[in-house]
């Protein structure tokens, strides 16, 4: 079981802790617990084996496709965690024996992983173990691993396999080529092996240190290798109290790394330069890099977003610093050529790509929170045009159409065709999303609106924005479908955020977002007109804008937008999920497994029941409600109230992304409790008690979606219209919130308690901002009290 | 620990056991108790998986090369032996709990591989387990497994998944793209998946029959999909003294197989006819599929292999038909495309390739045991000479040079380029055998002849034995280099069979070996004049043979031969090495794994050692006794003793090959209680104590030479000038032998005693045969007294 509140004094609410071994569900330690820092993602694998573990050390941005029937993934790179411990001769295992004192521990203020206990050997040796482990955020291609053995009570031979082992795959698909191994002046070992379809270079390399009570040993090891494998064997006897102390330092580079993307490349230079890394990384020892990479977490991460939560129940702090923890390391910040995996970098699952998570439930808080890592995530998708046009194109259509998953960025659509297995038919299941679910290009457009008014940055526009959006409206443009009986366009076949229901016509969400896009586009087109003549002209010639701004002009003011049922304000999800079958979902509402349904029902049949992944309606109010639509109308709190009341019990939740717009929309219509209670459940999406849910990897959006809920839901933060909106409705076990966000280029501190708001402009220059309704300016410190009940 | 005499009344001598679990050591059981029929190759891996287990399903010919710089191989298919067992909820491992009445058997008479024992939970629990496993020889592609579980004491819940696992791999190198999973009617699992390079079809079809107290439980399990992998889960809830049974039939078709490969073929109809194979066989159930196989092992194999040893020790008789079958189960006899592998279909080691092995240490057994399989595995080559041709061209030679390493037979050579760790520059070493270990094109040469003088069977020579002996002499003919100073042809810069000197000149087994295919073309030749016009003017077109002959004839006399040395008749085993450095051999003549030099020295000091892994000129003796060199003359058994003694001392046996034949030569030279003690130790290197030696497969060579060693060694038995000699000398310990061998196709069946040899002619046909110099003829039953000395 897992213990969420262990650590005392300075270490209180930073630490996730596991205090019982449980080799049957090791996937949700080994997940979320996993080190990374953006570059790379190591899973939090114990160094011995156990049956059911899983090795992963993922690097963003090294997309292969193992196979010509697969798509592209991120490739398992070789292991250098696995320890293969004997003493005395006989494996050890924490499977037998007796341990005791057992603990593991992430501690997220360090992003250090540590794991401690005594352990009686089935023969009666009691030995004391200590484990660390680090992925630098320093250097971002160095991994740290210690080892201390002692031994209590009787004299104790200790023999250890540890080398790089690149016998691994992804779940059976391998991706490199049987690559070179060497062992230099018989402790550094070197693993160099290349992608077989990107032909992208990896070079591992890693060595030991070895102290006996604090004094180095030199041993010269037996070396030894197998098909895809090296490694050296050491033989230890120890005394009782004698320590052990073996210190493991892996460096990691490949030719994708930006240093490396040069004309005069030669794998020999990675070969060197990874190698100098190691060598003078390893002088160091462990002890001095680990300290470098700790005030690097410091200075970067926990000074910067100085969040904090004072709760009754601690659990809240530490799924704040869980969630900033997470979407820190699974960050590729250093290279805008790379995004966010759906399951960050701790696992196999979603093979690494991206989807709309990362603009609707992550990007969020990078634009609020570090913009400049929001910038290169935007200009990911800026450098995704390429795949986007090509997508566009292949469909018959104009413009820009983003994948719905997309890796390396040019190369457009990476949904996999083929799913699991149809109960009923005993075959594989398509799946749909890569060919219809299309409001992916709308969201993209929405990201960058968001971060323009948000940060004010012009010059990522010019460069980048104008051309996202102007092109995926000209996608839009092409996109839709005259009726010619309803004198309006359409959008039919397509799939909405519910992907329950496959193959719909006027999913509410697309086509409130395609008309969203193409408005967008319209605005910033006449805006470009008056103020930036230059930029527009040079658009114009790459994109054929002034067609394309005649084709928006004609036909976004047509687009069919479901309107509120008169008699419940309930806006129908597309044309038909309102006449569908209605059935009791009580026994997969309580599931401990999504998708639960799926295992009485087929993809056919689930089409045909007003049952819902997530709702879409809901995402729609949480987003549009901040910008212009049916004449800059807000959406009324009595139709997101009727609408919530509709939707939220046929929905299963099954998306991880649910449950945080779900939360904010509840605070949004004043049921804190409620929101408080989602809130809840989404942070225990990977922090809670249930043992196998994150065992393909956390939940990226969801674990985005804890800093939303706190900072759009409790907080009230948004972004309506242009300007910043200060709502503040803390839960009832909240005495006090406090954070810093930047807005429009400032970093802005906000302090929130029960009945006041303080706001403290940190460089002085005069902002404008509204809560509950009434405008503020400020250039300094306001604080603002408020009524709110308890 | 091995146990290797287990069973008693019937199964006496008929049972290879293991008595204790090891989960260290799972790689013994794992081989040498490995199931198989020629088709396919199953290892015996538990059901239940451990961290060191390995599993492996190897079908003949279905050679593919993954990757670009890897060689073709053997690739393991999915795994269906695989149950996760859970019992209460948590995993059943005889790592945890108490387990009680342990037994694993390899029944050799019936091919049946069982697992017994009582186990009490962790909890305190207690069940009974009875599994039972075969590889049909009835149906080629059928596995038949049965689970028996019986709760003893409480009630228990029982819960299993089971199905196709393809996310296997060898040792990382996947062969396989993702492939299709399907199931059929909620219980007929099929995985359908295609080689990556050479492009096979592989099906496999599985299904599960439950009973409960012998009443079929009709159950719809939970059904399961994940990458590369599709499994059922049952749940079972057992009370006192239930029975549960499982039983699971497995079938495995290719496209590979000698039904599909026409014109027509699609993967349809490997798809249907698999799954309908299935469906019927699985209709029959277990124990009727067994009886069948059972009864084909007693007709085919037992019956009329007939062999008998009546020793003290036990041990020996049980060493002779684990090695019949061994002998059975590694030979593809359904197809003459295929070869045996070193590792038999055992496991990944050497990559399921062909070696000399074949003709030198496995055909002899088939040759005087089963001609037509012995046929199959000579046509083989035949189909090779595509192979051998073009490895001749790429060398810049003519004719036909054998591939050291052969898959499929008309790819040519395979050996891989790079082996393991030099332990001094820390780079992989270059393997050279692919390059100039050439003594294999003379080995097949000699092998037909072997053949052909035993078997008598000139339809088999007309057709491929002449071209193999004709094509081979002329690449021996265009190899040799003219010495200008000694006015002799040379064989410089080869690899004997003592592989531990690369690069050495005038190797003898190699020079004699080539002077004797060079001898026999020329005799063939002159004999085909005189008695087969046709067939060489046939020839003669196809391989230019007119000047090929004069080629022989110019050259074969003036081969340099080393002769004994005067002063103490030793003959040098190449140009240099008598004059190398002699070291203290004991630490390695003792080493419990091979190769343990390699840890000392490099190849290229060893290569300046008088070391030697396995003694050339033993096997040249055993060889060329029984032909034609120095003018008929035979070599003496002076020579043959000084050799023995100078060369035994400096071998360290690291090639699994060398002690059957020295066990030969020692009962050739009249020292038999040495001779016993190598076959012992000779049928130890799989079925003795050691036990990792058997890890990556067992050694086909060494199976090959237990009874070689006992029909070569202490029956006498050898082919001499083109007749069958009998000089029986069997050891101490055994009292008598008897056993049937073909000659000239006619079964004869020969008993040996200490004193006396009698022969009985099966056809009546009469024979000729020499005994201890004597002349012997018989077309019935004779019996010959002989003063051998207790």
């Amino acid at each position: 079981m897992m213990n969420y509140s262990q650590g005392k004094g300075e270490l209180k609410n930073w630490v996730v802790s596991e205090v019982e071994f449980s080799p049957d569900t090791l996937g949700k330690s080994e997940s979320i617990m996993y080190l990374g820092n953006g570059y790379m993602g190591l899973r939090s694998t114990t160094e011995e084996p156990y049956i059911k573990d899983k090795r992963n050390l993922l690097i963003s941005g090294t997309f292969n496709r193992a196979e010509e029937n697969e798509v592209t993934e991120l490739p398992n790179l070789a292991d250098v965690t696995r320890f293969d411990i004997r003493i005395d001769g006989e494996r050890f295992s924490l499977e037998f024996g007796e341990t005791k004192n057992y603990q593991r521990q992430l501690n997220l203020k360090t992003a250090e992983l540590t794991r401690y206990f005594d352990w009686t050997s089935p023969r009666g040796k009691e030995l004391r173990f200590h484990f660390r482990r680090f992925v630098s955020l320093d250097n971002l291609h160095l991994i740290g691993m210690k080892m201390m053995v002692e031994s209590l009570t009787d004299p104790v031979r200790i023999s250890l396999d540890s080398g790089i082992d690149a016998q691994m795959s992804n779940s059976g698909s391998q991706h490199f080529l049987e690559g070179e191994r060497r062992i230099f002046d018989k402790q550094f070992i070197q693993l160099v092996q290349t992608t077989n379809e990107s032909k992208i270079d990896v070079v591992i390399n890693t060595t030991h240190k070895i102290t006996v009570n604090d004094e180095e040993r030199i041993k010269v090891p037996e070396m030894n290798m197998d098909r895809r494998k090296v490694w050296l064997t050491y033989d230890f006897s120890l005394q009782p109290t004698d320590k052990l102390e073996i210190e493991k330092i892996t460096t990691v580079f490949t030719s994708r790394d930006k240093e490396f993307e040069k004309a005069e490349y030669t794998i020999q230079q990675l070969r060197d330069h990874s190698l100098q890394d190691l060598q003078d990384s390893s002088g160091k020892g462990y002890d001095t890099l680990f300290q470098s990479h700790l005030e690097t977490w410091q200075n970067k991460i926990w000074e910067a977003y100085n969040f904090e939560i004072n709760s009754d129940d601690d659990f809240d702090q530490l799924a704040l610093r869980f969630s900033l923890y997470h979407l820190t390391i699974m960050t590729p910040a250093h290279d805008d050529r790379m995004g966010i995996a759906a399951k960050a970098l701790s696992g196999e699952g979603y093979k690494g790509h991206s989807f709309w998570d990362t603009e609707l439930f992550i990007l969020p808080f990078f634009i609020y929170s570090n913009p400049k890592v929001a910038k290169s995530l935007l200009t990911y998708r800026y450098h995704g045009l390429v795949g986007a046009r090509k997508k566009a194109r292949e469909n018959g259509y104009l413009g820009a159409m983003y994948p719905w998953e997309v890796a390396w960025p040019t190369d457009g659509e990476v949904t996999p065709v083929w799913g699991d297995i149809d109960i009923v038919t005993g075959n594989q299941t398509k799946i749909w999303s890569g060919f219809i679910e299309q409001h992916i290009t709308a969201d993209i457009a929405f990201a960058v609106y968001q971060y323009y008014n948000v940060t004010a940055d012009q010059g990522f526009m010019d460069h980048y924005g104008y051309e996202i959006i102007f092109d995926t409206a000209t996608f839009w443009a092409s996109r839709l479908e005259w009726n010619e009986k309803k004198q309006k366009y359409h959008i039919n076949d397509v799939i909405g955020p519910d992907e329950y229901k496959e193959h719909v016509d006027n999913n509410a969400f697309t086509n409130y977002m395609a008309y969203f896009n193409m408005k967008l586009a319209i605005r910033y087109y006449e805006k470009l007109t008056m103020e930036n003549p230059m930029c527009l002209k040079e658009l114009t010639k790459k994109l054929n804008l002034d067609k394309a701004y005649q084709h928006w002009q004609d036909k976004a003011g047509k687009i069919y937008l479901p309107e509120p049922r008169e008699e419940d304000l309930v806006i129908p999800q597309d044309d038909t999920y309102l006449l569908l079958k209605e059935i009791d979902l009580a026994k997969y509402k309580n599931q401990e497994k999504v998708r639960g349904i799926y295992r009485d029902y087929n993809s056919e049949q689930i089409n045909k029941l007003q049952v819902t992944k997530q709702a879409d309606t809901l995402i729609l109010f949480y987003l549009l409600e901040q910008t212009f639509l049916n004449d800059d109308e807000r959406i009324s709190e009595a139709v997101k109230r009727a609408n919530f009341n509709y939707y939220e019990p046929k929905t299963l939740h099954d998306s991880s992304l649910s449950l945080a717009t779900h939360a904010i929309v509840a605070n949004d219509i004043g049921d804190i409790d409620l929101a408080y209670s989602l809130f809840k459940k989404s942070s225990e999406i990977d922090l809670g008690p249930l043992m196998n849910t994150s065992d393909d990897g956390v939940h990226a959006a969801s674990i985005g979606g804890i800093w939303k809920s706190a900072i759009f839901g409790f907080a009230g933060i948004r972004l309506v219209d242009g300007r910043l909106r200060i709502n503040p409705r803390i839960p009832k076990h909240w005495h006090h919130m406090k954070f810093t966000i930047h807005w429009q280029a400032q970093p802005v501190t906000i302090s929130i308690t029960k009945s006041t708001l303080s706001v403290k402009v940190e460089n002085k220059e005069s902002i404008t901002f509204e809560v509950f309704g009434e405008i503020h300016e400020c250039d300094d410190f306001i604080e603002i009290p408020f009524g709110l009940t308890e």
